[in-house]
Parts: C-alpha cells; structure tokens; sequence
C-alpha cells in the first residue's frame, strides 16, 4: 500500500468510527475473519471491518469509502470458492451479519423479500409452514445476497434455474452510495434494461446487495430420491444426457465418482459402494414422481446401471442430501491440512461425456488427487483438487490441469465458470471465454463505478 | 432536421449506397413501409432504409452511421406494439429482411441458433420434425431477433417462461460497429456480466442483434387445451390464481372478456359463449395431462365455470390458439380503420382480480370500447382500445385511462409493461416505476452508446 493510500484508508476508518462507533472492527481477529473464503485463495487482510445495521448504513459506509477512493468489499458466509470476499486490495470489508431478516413473504405470489444475510436453510426453515419452499442450493448454507452477487445455483438448477432465473428484484447501493431497486414483484417485465440481471453475478463489482426478492415453489406433493451406481462413467453421463433430452422434469441429477462416493462414505459414514454414482430426485405428484422414477430407472438399467436404492421417508432425503452438499468438507478430510482448488467448467450437454473423460485422463496422469462431483444435468461438474497451498508444485499442477479443463470447455462453447464465479482465479480465462464482449462488461464497471473501489481486482482488473 | 443533420444524413446515405448499391433505399414506399409498426403511434420516415446480408455489413452500416452521428434502428417485422421501431429521429433502418437463415440446430442440447428475422413460427416449422419446439407466442409471427430486443414473451410464458429466460446469447453490433457474442452455449454460466440479460429488452438502444441462441423443448407426449366459459370475471380469476398457487404446471391459462370472446367469434367465425372465458392448456405424459386437466376443472368448478370445452385434435387446438393470436386483428375489425392502443401492465397474481376490476370499472365509465385479454397466469394484461388516432379527443381518455391503469398497476407493485417494452408510449412512466434505477439505465446506455446513435427516442431521452 502507498503512503497515500494508507492515509486515505486512515481518514476513512476514522470517520467510519464517528459513524458505526464500535460497529466497526479493526482488530487483528476481526480482520483475518474476513480476509479469506473457502477456496485456496491466499488470504489478504483488510484494513477494517463494518457491521453496518440498515441499508441506509451500507449507503453511508460506500459515500465515506468513495469520498476517500478506498476499497469495499461486501462479505456474507465467506463461502465464496473463488476468491470473490478476498479483500486484496485491503480496504473495508462490510459485513452484513446483521442484514439477517426475512422481510415479506408473499405465499399467494410465491415470492419472498429478504435481507441479503439471510442463508438458504434460513430462509427454507421460515417458509417451509407455509408449504413453499427456496431451491437454489450451493454446497455452502450460503447468503441469498452472496448468492445472488455470485450467479450461485446447486443441485435443483437442472429443474428449477440458477438465481439468474429466481432473482425477481435487488436493493443495491451503488458505488457513489445511491440505492435503487432493481425490479418490482411482477413476475415479467419489459420496462427498460434488465438491471436485476445485471447486479446478479457481478460479485459486487458493481455494488452492495442488501435486500433481495426471491421467487418461491410450493413443496412439491410428492418428492422421491434414490441413488444408483454405475460400472462405467460412460454409463452414468449417458443416463444423464437421455434423461435431459427426453424432457423428464428430474428435479435433481448428481454424478459423483468413484473417488468422490470414497470421499462422502467416510466423511458421512456411509456404506455406498464405491462406484461412479448418480442422486437423482424426483418432484411432482404421486402419480408424476413414479412415472418419471420409472422411466430414469429403465434409462438407467440400459446404461449399465445397478438397481436404484430409494430414500423416500424426509430422514433418508436429508441425510443423502446432506453427504452430498458436504463433498467440500468430505474432500478436505480426505487430506486434512489441504485446500481444495475446485473447476466448475460447464459445457452443452452433448460435449459433457467427452469433456469430463478427458478430464479424468489428464487426472489419471497426474499426482493430484481430485473427486469428480458435477450438475451433470446442467453440464457442469467440478473437480476438486487437495492442494498444499505452500507448495507451489502442486499449485503448478493444480493451474496446468485446470487450464487444460478451462479450454477443452471453451472449445466446446462452453463456460469456465457455471456457478462459483470469475473471482480471483478465472481473470484470466474471461477474455478466451468473452473476447470482445469484456470490454463491454469494461464499460459497463467504468460507468457505474468509475473510482474502481468496488471489489477490486475481482472478474477483471480496470 | 436540422442543415447539419440533414448534411449527415446525405454523406451517410452516400457513403451506405456506396457499400450496398441497390441494397440501401430511398424510395417513399420503402421508407413509408418502415415508418411504422402495429400499434396507434404516429408514423415517421427514415432517411434510408438499407438490406445488409450479414453481421459484417450490420457492422460497416453502424461504422458509417457512427462516424455521422446519424440514428440507427433495427427493423424486424415491424409488428411492435408501442412504438420501438419507428424511427422518429429519421436516420437509417436496418431491415434485417436477410437474415432468415436458421444457423444450427443442436437437437440433444435443446438448442438453436438462428439469424434475427427468423420468425417464431419459421423456427418452429424448421424443428418440428426433430420433435421439438421453441414456446414463446406473442400474438405476432414475429421475428426472434424482435423479440429479444423486446423481451417479449405470450401465452406459453406461465410455463416455459420469457424471452429473458429462453435466450442463451446473442451476437450484437454495437453503437460504434464492434461485434459481440454474449454468451456460449453452456446452460448457465457465472463468467463476468451477464450482458445477454442487458442486450434482451434493451429495444435497440444498445445495439443490434443479428444472431440469436434460443433454448428448445422437446415437444409433449400428450397436449390438451380447453376452452371454459365464466358466469364472472371474479370466478375465472380466481380459479387462475388458485392454478398457479397450487404449482399446477398449465402450459397456457389466458382469460379473454366477454368483449374481447365477442370480437374472437366474429372475426374468427366461431360461437363461444360471449363471456368471461379461460383457454387453458396442458403439456406433459399422456398421465400427467388428465391429472393436470382434472385438477384444473376441479377448481373452475368451484369458481362458476362451465364445462371444459376440450379440443383434443390438433386441428382444433390450432384454431384455438389461432383465434387467440389474432385478437388484435380481430379487434382491429371491430372498428375499421381503427387503432388498438394495447395496455400491458403486469401484478402480483394476489392483486390481479382487483386490478382487472377496477380498471373493467373505469372503462364502464368511459366512452371507449376495449376487449380484455390477458396472460393472467403471469398477473399480465391487456386492454386494447380502439381509437381513431386523429381524433384528439379520444387519443386523450385514452391516456387517461391508461395513465389511471399503470398508476393502479406501479401501486400494486407490478409494471408498466409486462412484454411490449417502453418503446415510445411508456417513456413517461420509467421513473414512476424504476426512480433512481433509471440513472443507472441512462449511464449503462451512455458508456455503450456515447453518440447517442441507436435507436433515438426510445426508453429514455438522454
């Protein structure tokens, strides 16, 4: 940091302390709490760190920091996997622990506003008397906010979208500390430019999301989910891929491999054998939810798969569910001590065999160890690298593997990123992925934030 | 237009007969025919209209109009509801009358890429025999490209969702002849802005699309539509809203008033009762159709409905939906040599019923005739006022009525345009709406149309 930056951070810290008073934190604990997410990231401090209580708070925070040109990033859970929370260019980390309300739930309109802080499982356990339910479910029991700054989705994206498609409206400030709200609660609109989809996935490059408006489902009458194994990869992504393309409406379609299913028996304590593996869930009716189990499972036994096991009483649900959300913390125990450097590539659904094949080939020629868990549905999977962050071989090889990952997806029209992000560690994958289309995106961060103070250094660097 | 403008003009116009010969056209017949669209604005001529055959040419024609500073508007089928393709500044229309080619179909990824002036049912026609379809129906045979600029969407909506959720990217000419690609074919992505979202209802004021990617369907196992009559307007209402709060997956629920089953009969040659009138639709198995539709009669039942009225053939089904699209015509011929000034608000389903009352109570009030019909599984309506565009006196209650309508419609938190856009007719209601979001629009339009070039007027004035 230069001299002159130190002392802009200085002349906001102290007028930030005439406002929050002891709101804001700039102990040393405090600060390495919000220097780091789950990824591999190497942390960076910030300088502090506010807890403001109301948007209009989070309004006064950005006027001081841009009167000053020093750096906001937003923070929710921290459960960013790409670097997104990562303060590194220091500055003030705004906390939004106490944006923790569920504002108004609208059952008749099947929509919900929320403030940003508010996690998933927070908000499904509010609203689950009212028989509705939220899908969109990263690993992590992320923030609604987070999630929505980072385009999230999870294992229901196949069936019910990402928060592209369940975002209805957004409270942002903006960089110079206005506040507007993106959209009504109309379920459509075409009155001007899209600017709810625009702050969706701009990882807080372009503001601060503080309240969000969801669009609920009612629980589903019937729900059933099995699981099934596999003799062969092939078999399994092909289930998949026949599954998608006959339009059955599955409402979940998971893979994880061998060495994933490995992963989840003993983080878990589970007995499933160790085999490529599909969850799949269904939603519907009675009537529904067995018509399209049926046909999954003949799709299914014609791929080489095994007889589906059935969780259907709400325990078995959860406790399937739950082994596969943790594959994160599974993974980290596998090598504990280690990190884990996820992919997230994303490709059209006839690529995906291929694509995933030929990432497992690389694998097989590599020393990393990394599980295969994919959004096979989506045509999206990750693998997860253990790595020694200090060491920098496995951190060379980590960035070999995924660069040859990143351009076999691109190659085929597909995406670095289908759910974590650019963050920190895809910058470099943007321009091979957009082209000309980034200096768009360019444009659009200079209009709106033309000091630069809004998460800096994150999706590209101005 | 003033000395200087009209100078611009001419070296453009010089410059585009130079590039395209006898591809630009000056004659009055060709500029009358791209003065207007479908709805009661006032006509205006552009300078030149010119007939580029590719994106290239899309390109050099902007370079040109750029270095001129001379207006640009995207011409599709000119069947716009509100204005967006009159180029009441003059300048240069690009018809993209040439680019009717479908691209690529990828059949097992469910999608297709298409030049901008392929029609709706032109694709629909190309893909049927590969079992699929593409459900997005406003009342026109409008061209994709239109309809992505619009954000528009139609009867299938409820299910399947609008051009913002069916649209996977788009090749754009922008403001100063640089070509984009917004996006890749993957599902979803989380790499950087989502600047599809931007472009879709950005009404040409950003740029051109001449390319779009669309998500497919594979067409149902088994379709059924209904027709059922309501002793009144309360009961259809509430037997939608009951629909859509139960999660019953209708492919199409559409009211239409007695009005508006009056002008349907006479210009379509059918005898519906002349009443307040649901047509419903279900897609899905043979199995899930005849639970759906007993579920859905069930329900009317309970709210004064009649008997479903089934048209199982697929000849009848077409009539049906045929005689929907056309309500506008069928409208128009109500009163010959009449305008139809189409409303378009959009509400939370839990206030529609209130917001069709009161707004069928100012109509009873009103000298104006205006059929109702509405995608009311998504809280979206139409009044379609017939008025002589001369006559000031009806132009005027019209406003006023409309005015009263969207005021209505903003209070209940829904918009002033659920799918026809702002165009020209609802640029006064953008702020009433949006407030301050609507800078936020004005600064994106700025940083990517600094001269201010693409399609002038529409939106917002700069």
């Amino acid at each position: 940091m230069t001299q002159a930056a130190a002392a802009n951070a200085q002349s906001t810290i102290d007028e930030l302390r005439a406002l929050l008073g002891e709101r804001l934190s700039t102990s040393n604990g405090v600060r390495d709490h919000h220097s780091k997410d789950e990824s591999w990231h190497i942390p960076h401090r910030p300088d502090a760190v506010a807890f403001p209580n109301s948007t209009e708070e989070v309004s006064q925070i950005v006027t001081i920091c841009a009167r000053h040109k020093t750096p906001v990033v937003a923070y929710g859970t921290g459960t960013s996997l790409e670097g997104a929370v990562i303060p590194e260019h220091g500055g003030i980390v705004i906390d939004l622990v106490n944006f923790d309300q569920v504002l108004q739930v609208n059952a008749e309109d099947l929509d919900v506003t929320v403030q940003a802080r508010v996690t998933r499982k927070q908000l499904n356990e509010h609203i689950r008397d009212l028989g509705l339910f939220f899908p969109i479910d990263p690993g992590a029991d992320a923030s609604l906010g987070g999630m929505a700054a980072t385009r999230a989705s999870g294992t229901n994206a196949v069936r019910y979208g990402t928060m592209r498609e369940n975002v209805l409206a957004l409270t942002v400030v903006l960089a110079d500390g206005r506040v507007i709200r993106t959209s009504r609660r109309a379920r459509k609109s075409a009155a001007g430019y899209d600017l709810t989809r625009l702050f969706v996935g701009s990882e807080g490059t372009l503001g601060i999301i503080t309240e969000v408006t969801l669009r609920l489902y009612g629980i589903p009458e019937a729900m059933a989910a099995a699981v099934c194994s596999f003799d062969s990869l092939e078999g399994a992504i092909d289930t998949v891929i026949q599954t998608i393309q006959l339009g059955i409406p599955v409402a979940r379609i998971e893979l994880l491999d061998d060495v994933q299913m490995d992963a989840v028996n003993r983080f878990s304590k589970l007995d499933y054998p160790v085999k490529d593996t599909l969850f799949v869930e269904f939603h519907g009716t009675e009537a529904g939810v067995k018509e399209q189990a049926e046909l999954v499972e003949a799709i299914a036994g014609e791929n080489g798969g095994g007889q589906f096991k059935w969780a259907t009483k709400p325990e078995d649900r959860t406790q399937l569910w739950t082994a596969r959300h943790d594959v994160t913390y599974a993974n980290k125990a596998l090598r504990p001590g280690c990190e884990i450097w996820a992919t997230d590539v994303c490709v059209p659904i006839s690529r995906l065999a291929e694509c995933i094949l030929e990432s497992k080939k690389d694998l097989a020629e590599s020393f990393l160890i990394a599980p295969l868990v994919g959004h096979v549905g989506d045509g999206n999977f990750h693998l997860g690298f253990l790595i020694d962050r200090n060491d920098p071989k496995e951190i060379a090889e980590a960035e070999r593997l995924n660069e040859r990952l990143v351009m076999r997806a691109l190659a085929m029209d597909g995406t670095c990123t289908g759910e974590h992000g650019i963050g920190l560690g895809k910058m470099k994958f943007l321009t091979a992925e957009h082209g000309e289309a980034v200096s768009v995106m360019r444009a659009v961060k200079k209009a709106l934030d033309p000091l630069g103070i809004m998460n800096p250094g994150k999706i590209f660097t101005m």
